[in-house]
């Protein structure tokens, strides 16, 4: 054999390595290291041209690929929370790289982050949004929001709903976790949450498919009088990190489909918007000879706008003017209508969400089969119900008079869905139809923000393909950035190599910083993973979570240290009749103890600690057969509870690679049989 | 109100608008739209320089954003398929956009793909994965592995395997799902799995924590003569695309942890070779002071490279020399030796891996705690062996001479790891501690593809941290492509935005098409989900999944159309006593029929046929409160089952945002009370 380049002293040189790996855990080469610093200017290199060459790129493409391209170790620009549709999840992208930083766990367990796979937090997280005590391990993600302070995103908190199950859920942007979910007491399903009021004092959550409240049953042919539409208005505490349903209370709606709703700001602070369709009251049955729900539920010309005194609803619902439904206080229609806390203004047609202008002053709705978007003014709206200027619907809803109350109308083209905003006075609108983004001015104050005229059409981009929601940097906000915007498209078709007949979604990066015509596409993201309904996205900056637990033995769903959490030294096992007590530590790169020896049949309540104080040195933890694998971030404490049933002996072991000795970091249960 | 630049003929307008959705939904605008085609020839854009300048990137940095930036609709070169570590699932990846195209879900519950949710097919592959009856939801994918015809990837399957509980898929690339998932019978947990030979006739699952066969218990006092090793041997049938249990077999080995196998090629086909650590039998223990498993097992300067005859192996099974062990056929140790299938080679220390050279004469093992990688000579082995070169171990069997089976070993650099292949005569192995990929040249044959002195480190590229596997373009076939290297490393620590205390891993692309010191990073791409554990690259072009099932009512786990499946026009519901069962049709945008009225108590058996033949146009399905979930495909029927314990209303709705009457694909379930 030859030998290269060195001597043959494996033991002297293994030695000095593994004092290298186990000495000095804390100062390996992983968590110090910087990039090769190199001082080089920025510019073009010179074989640019000749790569672009080779690669087909156009001008364009080398422009976009410029403008998105983040070198590694340099930071994205912006965040983006988009809804992980019905993965149940809610998806971190950073922008303008578009790539996805972490996946939440909100509704459907996930066995990367430890959730629902053991840890008794997550496992406490999901139970509390079953229905009747029946388990729902997934949800359909909807509309992520995230909290404001004064109308601007504040970094804190992210809530977002599951469509499926009327859930809501609340997720601290401290650690990136899910620390409480709610099922809705009273409705089946929702779809228009999780918009927040301006300082997060309130978090709202629309209807969907009118249903019974509070989930009985009654015939279709009791539509009218059984059905009800909703909305329910969630209280949340910043102090505690949570939604406060003692304080919470709902709304009783016609059932009409509400859909998405927003609340008012600045000018229109303390109310509620909420578009609707379907106030046909069609009921579907295709197999009968009846128009199935897509042609039943778009013969109207006109929905309802649902336009809701919030500030006043709290002081009825604090004079306990609420009927009980589930347990849940309920603002009765009858009620909403007298107190003039609910007006409703016409909307054409099948219209598809509320969005309200950074100043407030504007609510811009689409109705998909119109090619228009209407522009409400809140000044109007004020007028009008002050003048008495509506009549009663069906239900004794006032209705706005609908010239009074709107301030312009904009042809945009086929199919409009959803407005955002920037900061140069530009409204954007999806058009489904059109595979469009169109970029239209708005009128009044935002006028002089830029040379297009007012109230108009400007530009269309092409989108690939069928859009639904946009979002904008800081679109929600009162003074969106502009910069980006996002295509959140719900068919790829060609635009990827081919997957197989389950395709991923698309979302498309516009470059909105030019005026007028200039809004060219920059990038193409794949989403692999159920539909990505809504998103919003918040200047990186503006987050600043934890790099590990601020102590060691955290529990991160009391955000404390965890009375059972264990220092190094402290590690045993408890013997208590048949339940069996295991305080554990984890560290690169063994856990202690290594060895747990029980009999079948004990219950087995297991605590582990990781000690950790390294940035990213996360130890996973997992039982084989048992189906436990949970998650330990530096400093955490977790859980678990299990009854051995299966005798054996089964090798628990590290599931995150978190050294070089990471394969050694395991140790065996032993059940003896009984 | 001002009225801008239409009529407000609202009627007639979305008449025709209506006349485009429901009539013409085939056409719609969905899928046959080209992106703007624009003639324009490739080059830099005036503004290039501008942009890099403004967002401070160097012309390295240029030059790697034009080789990896992928414009809309081109497609990506390659395809990547990882390992999604303990999430359970394979990551499907474009390359160079790094972009995920597709997450398919194996071993854990996943909504978007309807897998876990009731679909019936999905349930059973679960099921099949069970431990004694009780569910497994998550798994530890490991090593992913494409079939392979003649040494070259075929496109045709993928396998993994879950180290956590011993388990092995199979996955249908027509479609990129899962068809079956095995547990083995003999072990808890794996480890070396899934690598193949050069046909796909077996597939190896090697072993890792030493247990007693069987899942039996035996105290650790026991070690030496109740545990033992293994390695499994499946017999994978293409023609049904399904691995035969009953044709496949194991082989007992000594307790050493088995770690890696890769079959031989070419000149050393019929052949396995698999590393092994812990030769040192150590058994844990640090809480009584006994070295932890990380020094434990890291005190011998040699532990053993399997070798073992797979040929003369499947002779021996044939011929029925196997043990009973849970009624899976396994070769005893003792036959092993006395057959002469098994030999051991010393290695150089805590070896993680054997890779084999694209010609098959190398075996290269890396022992992370020696600064070396050793390459072993087949033909040396085969010397050695014919000429009873060896003695035994304290199990008996042969180890062959250290010096007479290497043929070199070169120096590195520390933690050496694992080794890949290019077209150039380059191998790359992963360093673990100095957070590198080492490029170094092979000899013999390989020698004149370049121009570098052989069996020498040429250059290491850091990579940002803690690389484990590395994956070259089609890296483990008989003909690697070069081109594409991806470092997978463990901790991502500084290299994008913070997103709480657990991050993402890190995929870093190497542009290994120069030569010598030309080895850049091109790309840092975010894994968020599960450790990325290994990977391998096919050209993109050898993949031909399915755009849409192949006939109305395909059942993608039969493949072939499903017994329950309904055209259009055969929608029913049939009640037998209290079981009801519906044949429903979904299409753009109803679900026939809409209503669905049963009682409380009634077992509910719910097939859905997807009639659409349109690329992309899946429908999902979900049932509020009954945890049911679906993904049905464009030609797909699923079928589902339940109990209606819940009575109420409940709102089914297609959960994929599939036209722009998507929100009125919805139906109800009335389930009334008993």
């Amino acid at each position: 054999m030859k030998l290269k380049k060195s001597a043959n002293h494996y033991s002297l040189y293994a030695t000095i390595i593994i004092l290298i790996l186990i000495v000095a855990l804390g100062v390996s080469s992983c968590g110090d290291q910087e990039g090769e610093s190199e001082t080089v200017s920025a510019g073009l290199s010179s074989d640019a041209g000749a790569i672009a060459e080779a690669r087909g790129l156009t001008p364009e493409d080398v422009a976009a690929a410029l403008k998105t391209y983040t070198p590694s170790g340099t930071h994205d620009e912006y965040i983006m929370f988009a809804s992980g549709g019905h993965s149940g999840q809610v998806y971190v992208i950073g922008m303008p790289s578009m790539r996805i930083l972490k996946k939440i766990a909100v509704f459907t367990p996930e066995p990367w982050q430890g959730y629902g796979y053991g840890a008794e937090g997550t496992m406490q997280l999901l139970a509390d949004g079953s229905v009747n005590g029946a388990p729902l391990t997934w949800g359909d993600t909807h509309h992520p929001a995230l909290s404001e302070t004064a109308g601007e995103y504040d970094g804190q908190f992210l809530f977002i709903n599951d469509k499926a199950n009327a859930r809501i859920a609340v997720i601290d942007l401290r650690d990136f976790e899910t620390k409480q979910i709610l099922k809705n007491p009273i409705a089946v399903n929702d779809h228009g949450g999780t918009m927040v009021t301006p300082d997060t004092d309130w978090i709202i959550e629309g209807g969907q498919y009118a249903a019974p409240l509070g989930w009985e049953y009654s015939s279709l042919d009791n539509y009218a009088d059984d059905y009800r539409g909703m909305v329910t208005i969630w209280r949340f505490d910043r102090e505690s990190g949570r939604v406060l349903p003692e304080q919470s209370f709902a709304m009783e709606l016609p059932p009409y489909w509400q859909d998405l709703c927003d609340a008012g700001k600045l000018v229109s602070d303390g109310w509620i918007f909420c578009n609707s369709f379907n106030t046909e009251m069609a009921t579907g049955g295709v197999e009968k000879g009846a128009p199935p729900f897509e042609s039943g539920a778009s013969q109207r010309d006109m929905d309802y706008m649902h336009i809701i005194n919030l500030e006043k609803a709290v002081e009825v619902v604090a004079a306990g003017n609420t009927i009980d439904v589930n347990g849940f206080p309920v603002i009765p229609l009858d009620t909403l209508i007298e107190e003039e806390l609910l007006f409703f203004a016409p909307e054409p047609k099948s219209p598809h969400g509320v969005d309200i202008s950074p100043g407030g002053e504007y609510m811009v709705v689409s109705g998909k089969l119109d090619p228009h978007v209407t522009v409400y003014s809140f000044d109007k709206i004020q007028d009008a119900i002050a003048a008495g200027n509506y009549v009663p619907d069906d239900y004794g809803v006032p209705v706005l008079d609908f010239d009074s109350v709107v301030e312009v109308q904009v042809e945009l083209g086929l199919g409009p869905l959803h407005t955002q905003f920037d900061d140069q006075g530009y409204a954007y609108t999806s058009l489904f139809l059109d595979s469009t983004v169109a970029r239209w001015t708005l009128g009044g104050e935002y006028a002089d923000l830029n040379d297009d005229p007012e109230w108009s059409l400007v530009h269309a981009t092409s989108v690939h393909y069928n859009v639904g929601h946009i979002a904008a940097a800081e679109g929600d906000t009162v003074s969106p950035d502009g910069k980006y915007l996002v295509s959140l498209n719900k068919w790829a078709v060609d635009r990827f190599n081919n997957v197989g007949p389950l395709l991923p979604q698309n979302f498309q990066l516009i470059d909105i910083s030019g005026s007028g015509t200039s809004m060219p596409l920059t990038y193409d993201m794949p989403i692999p993973d159920g539909e990505p309904h809504y998103a919003q996205i918040i200047k990186a900056d503006k987050l600043n979570p934890w790099e590990v637990y601020p102590e060691v033995g955290w529990n991160p769903h009391t955000q404390s240290v965890d009375p059972n959490a264990v220092q190094t030294g402290e590690e045993r096992i408890v013997r208590d009749g048949n339940t069996v007590e295991i305080f554990m530590t984890a560290v690169r790169s063994h856990f202690t103890p290594e060895h747990v020896e029980i009999q079948q049949g004990d219950h087995v309540i297991w605590h582990i600690t990781n000690v950790e104080r390294a940035y990213d040195a996360t130890h996973g933890f997992s039982i084989p057969a048992y189906n436990i694998n949970v998650s330990i971030e530096p400093g955490e404490a977790v859980t678990f509870e299990f009854d051995a049933i299966e005798d054996g002996v089964f090798s628990y072991y590290c599931t995150e690679f978190c050294s070089a000795l990471h394969l050694e970091m395991v140790g065996y249960l032993l059940v003896e049989p009984e």
